[in-house]
């Protein structure tokens, strides 16, 4: 339907042509000729095959006046999975909405951790409203998992397990699978633990099926397993399900004792949350999505865009200092801000990849001397080759020698100096238990900008006035 | 051990202290002290544990004088496992000095995705080496896969699976797995094919075990299952296991028939790197690692820096055309740089976000133009509000009320122009095929910086002379 559709109408479809995503432009504008048509069938036919992530992507990117029509046209009420899917914001506006029925409803058939996570960011009323609806043994189990500090393993795990003593053979638990009734909808281990109810090994279903029913867990369990604590951060849950390529790992309470586990699409989810956010805060944004408002966007970047202005101020005080020297020689003012970008710049390349690497353990305490070493000399390096570049352009444009070695002097200056800042900032951020991403970018371009600017408007005046 | 360490030296640990990471810095302290004291016995003792992806970080982290060193101690040849967790470079180095009868032994226990993963990047000479150490069948494989694309779902995807068809009972499909010799290391489902050998469903091994022996396996298996094309590029591969929180999912050729399968394991390791890429080219800096030397490491971010050198030059033009003016007000100089940098700040803020949401496809069509619209009115708030803040700087400053209207009018002039180009470039460059990601932050410093000079400049030589 996609390609028919991009033949028609002849424009570029932006969302890729390979059918890796159902909710394709063809797909969306379908859905919204129905509702505008007021066409319930051919709604309900449209929504029923799309799975509901990509519900919950159609209802957050369509407009506020089309949600609303959308949903009172199609009438069901919205699943626990869609609303577990969807935006925090937009989900705490339709939770509100909804009976307390409606929601008991709804988060009947979810696993506890998606019962957690949808609950955990909504207001206090909305939140006691939920916790209300859900029945008595559930409501237990998540109100034990929000004891769990934000962003833990403990709130990022699920109660529905599968466990067993190693001292059962394989027929005996492939009996209690075929018997039990409230098994997780998906597992990929049963957990061996011991009478302390600690884990001791993992089996894995294949590894379930593979073997002959008389054989003893104990001797098809994996000991080689990682065990989380309920107190991890999701941080570094995430970095070991992508280190150790783990599939499930059990997670223990201070005691040791099994008391969830956490799979690897939750993993995987953390990993693509915790990436968002060091993209984000590298360039100012805060936690904002595009189903804000404008008046929430304008708010959550003010303080960002506060912050540089204060450093672009210093920058400005630095400069006020040489205005004689300015004033003598205007070519300054024209060439002063090359050597503040190209400081901005190349500060920025080093931090980028220090960021990354401290959150890939890729740059720890055993190498950091030496990637510092390696990023002042990169520095000094291209400080060089840009210092010789551009002290023949100042000497063409402007004819004179001495500006030419003074913009060069301060290119290499300024570059050494960015390679320094740009490795330095994060590491010492880190050092502190500060994300190294926050703030980090304000930082280096306020050292690149004030040492541009002064390296070079100093220079100028001990050495052209 | 960690805390030991951290208590006895002081020093606050970097690498986290709540054990999500065996390679913390006491392991790698007493690994490297074991080399210096060519003790091969501590080494071997310490090593063992550790996880061939450890083994590889750590083999990274090193210098390379100490790398050798303990190769060398530790006597044994890298196995296949650590080979394919290392950085590409070093990989490459290592390989060079295998012979074929190790690098055989190396690669025997590794799945076919793994082994084209590891051969992909190597230079042509290594490549046949590689090949030639391969056992005929697994050549045969490897060959195969790398026929398709470079990032696509065929490189991705391991030829070992399980299928089976859909008349088959549970007992039948578990007295296979039991009797089956070359089972892949780990999976997660049967795949059901019809005769054509196409997909027609998939039973999750946690179902299989969870039915009676009699049931038969078309009326267990999901019919509502992702088929990914070989030719899918690997980002919307690892974009539909995210979406859809799939954990496998079967692979067929433009036949339509199954061909291999991939494991969310790979599609997650996909997904990290993506991220790093959007995240580096963000900041202009390409494919490098830690591992890299100065030279790569300074050759590599020199065509970024070009870039930028060539669009801050365009800026000077724009601020050589007011020479005369700034002659007449030096002020102007002073406060230059602020309108230019609030504005690049903010457009970094909206790319960002834009690049972002393209990735995870909540930027679509269907929502393009609210979004542009949304970000062109966010910049021109924040602009109102700053326009404001910096006037009354300006004012106090240099006690001139008509400077303080030129610098308020520039910054709103600035920040809508960031808004607008900080959305509509990723959106061209996604429209036109290229990644979003890519030079997107060149091209709107240059306009924000252009814009900035020329609205403040410009206005300051009508408003002020």
């Amino acid at each position: 339907m996609q390609d028919q559709n991009t033949a028609e109408t002849g424009t570029v479809d932006f969302e890729g042509g390979d059918g890796a995503y159902a909710l394709d432009k063809g797909a969306t504008e379908a859905i919204l000729a129905a509702v505008y048509a007021q066409d319930k069938v051919a709604l309900v036919g449209l929504l029923d095959p799309l799975h509901s992530a990509d519900i919950a992507d159609l209802l957050e990117q369509v407009s506020s006046a089309e949600r609303s029509e959308l949903l009172t046209l199609w009438g069901t009420e919205i699943d626990g999975e869609v609303l577990s899917e969807l935006d925090e914001n937009l989900r705490g506006d339709l939770i509100e909405g909804m009976s307390v029925e409606v929601m008991a409803e709804a988060f009947k058939d979810l696993e506890s951790d998606d019962v957690v996570d949808l609950i955990e960011d909504l207001e206090e009323p909305e939140k006691v409203r939920v916790l209300d609806a859900l029945d008595d043994a559930e409501r237990v189990v998540v109100e034990q998992a929000l004891q769990y500090p934000d962003e833990t393993a403990g709130r990022l795990m699920q109660r529905e397990l599968v466990m067993a003593p190693g001292h059962w053979s394989v027929g005996e638990m492939i009996d209690f699978l075929r018997a039990a009734t409230d098994l997780p909808d998906r597992f990929y281990d049963a957990v061996i633990v011991d009478p302390k109810l600690q884990p001791i090994g993992k089996v894995g279903l294949s590894s379930l099926l593979a073997s002959p029913r008389d054989t003893m867990l104990a001797n098809i369990m994996d000991e080689n397993f990682q065990i989380i604590p309920a107190t991890q951060t999701q941080e570094d849950v995430a970095y070991a399900f992508n280190q150790y390529h783990m599939v499930s790992a059990p997670v223990v309470d201070g005691m040791g004792r099994l008391v969830g586990v956490i799979t690897i699409d939750d993993a995987m989810d953390v990993l693509d949350e915790e990436a968002e956010e060091d993209l984000k805060l590298l360039a100012g944004v805060g936690d904002e999505s595009l189903t804000d408002t404008v008046l929430d966007t304008t708010r959550q970047r003010f303080p960002w865009l506060a912050v540089n202005l204060l450093t672009s101020i210093m920058a400005s005080v630095v400069i006020a200092q040489f205005s004689s020297v300015i004033e003598a020689i205007v070519a300054l003012a024209v060439l002063m801000p090359i050597v503040a970008s190209m400081g901005g710049n190349a500060g920025t390349q080093t931090l980028t990849v220090a960021v990354r690497a401290l959150a890939t353990k890729d740059l720890t305490s055993a190498n950091a001397m030496r990637v510092i070493r390696r990023e002042v000399i990169v520095g000094f390096l291209n400080g060089v080759v840009f210092a010789v570049i551009i002290g023949i352009v100042g000497l063409i444009w402007f004819g004179s020698p001495m500006l030419g070695v003074v913009l060069g002097l301060a290119m290499i200056a300024n570059l050494l100096v960015a390679g320094m800042a740009g490795i330095l900032v994060p590491i010492t951020l880190t050092k502190l238990n500060i994300d190294p991403a926050l703030a980090s970018g304000a930082f280096v371009t306020t050292v690149t900008d004030v040492i541009g600017f002064f390296a070079f408007l100093g220079l100028a005046a001990v050495m052209l006035l």
